[in-house]
């Protein structure tokens, strides 16, 4: 089937800070009309920072949801910003570290049925203190825990922030495939 | 650190069919002032249709990241809906299966900076064939694949969407853990 949606119209609905809305008038695969509302993003990333079998997460305060939530460290690409130099800032601005090794473990879309928001996933090892700079406000307490509890925390639902458990996850899967 | 944000007022931006927007007006931890730009959603669940080791995935274009993406199949709440009636409602109108078995495997929030969505993950188990009634404006390909295959995609980069790399992953640990 030819999925592809053709745009007839998009009407700007909010400018914000985080985000824009747009509302787009679409011409669906069968020839009829209908509407798709998007929130656009610029992006993010997510680290996972690893040392000795223990990560660090951040516990910060969503307004979206009114709870606490425990994170990876994670941020929004500033304008012509690498994801990769963005993730780097982002572990300072956090944790205070500085990562020597980084590689990148996996993008994906946060929710594609409503944003175009992406998000960069990497695995942050072998660090290096360095002066944490904070967000201006931004306010976090830093958590260190060894990778197995984490993960317990994912599987019996303590942890309940997705990237946080895609980030998790596929390090888990990683450290595993590279043992073997 | 006291991390709770107080808001001070509250202004609707978009009242929408798939979302509204607001932005809040908050204390901060510090005793200063921001501003918090919210997507409110009324919540979705994703399901991994489980039959002899093969997934079911739907193929969907998604306006908002101009692509077509492949997913396990998914869907909003409606007003009053149970996550589980929701789960076997979207099952049938996107695969046209009736899952004999249905477990939580868990939610998550899709991106708690911005939105308050949350997503609840299950696995259905058992499949009735039953007639697909689609959901209109709703075009989508039906696709079945080894677990095994799938998860492959997603540590290539094929996978990008979030809730199902993170059902996969979490499907594939369940199984690990039953197993041993």
């Amino acid at each position: 089937m030819v999925l592809h949606e053709k745009t007839l119209n998009s009407k700007k609905i909010y400018d914000g800070k985080i985000f824009r809305v747009r509302r787009d008038r679409v011409l669906l695969p069968d020839g009829s009309e209908g509407y798709r509302e998007i929130v656009e993003h610029g992006g993010a990333v997510a680290i996972v920072p690893l040392v000795d079998e223990q990560v660090y997460f951040v516990r910060q305060y969503r307004k979206p949801v009114e709870k606490v939530l425990l994170e990876i460290p994670a941020g929004r690409l500033e304008p012509g910003e690498s994801p990769a130099a963005c993730a780097r800032r982002e572990l300072t601005e956090e944790i205070g570290f500085w990562p020597r090794r980084l590689q990148q473990l996996a993008f994906f879309y946060s929710s594609p049925g409503f944003t175009n928001e992406i998000i960069h996933l990497y695995l942050a090892q072998e660090l290096k203190v360095k002066q944490a700079v904070k967000d201006e406000g931004e306010f976090l307490d830093v958590v260190k825990m060894p990778l197995a509890e984490a993960l317990k925390k994912v599987a019996c639902g303590e942890i309940t922030d997705g990237k946080t458990m895609t980030g998790l996850l596929l390090v888990a899967g990683h450290l595993a495939a590279i043992s073997q």
